[in-house]
């Protein structure tokens, strides 16, 4: 009863890291379709922002034993690797 | 028994927060008492980090419903007031 109800919790905790984590990839999905467009400077700056608080939920909802380590912080891990798609084609403009 | 469980780990996140309060409260208490040094410019930056990093494990906290909003928000604003005295003395300096 116990083990499930810290289950229920820990997927509860996994779906909203899921939620935040989609706000932010379609925030880099929206800069990455406008690359040819004129980069807003602020854009890199609310998206290191999002992506700290992110980590801290992360980070939160590990300690508390809510998720696994490694599959909570492949949520982290993904969106990086978009955002560095972001960086080099903004470079490559 | 579940909501045992639940408490338990309502218990856990109030703990983990005060912990993280903790370190951002040394850290102003550490410049309050520094206030005749000269400030360091980074100091101001590294406590809004953190401020910004706590209230994001805070809201997390409350919409996993292990923690009742009020009585977590609180940890934050007993923070702000202790900033707001820190900004006080820096201005009175």
């Amino acid at each position: 009863m116990r083990i499930d109800a810290i289950t229920k919790q820990g997927e509860k905790a996994y779906a909203l890291l899921q939620e935040d984590a989609e706000k932010i990839r379609q925030l880099i999905e929206v800069q990455l379709e406008n690359l040819t467009m004129p980069q807003c400077p602020l854009y890199e700056e609310v998206l290191d922002t999002r992506m700290f608080g992110l980590s801290r939920e992360i980070d939160f909802a590990i300690r508390l034993g809510l998720v696994e380590e490694e599959k909570a912080k492949n949520i982290l891990h993904e969106l990086e690797r978009k955002l560095a798609l972001l960086h080099e084609g903004s470079v490559k403009k």
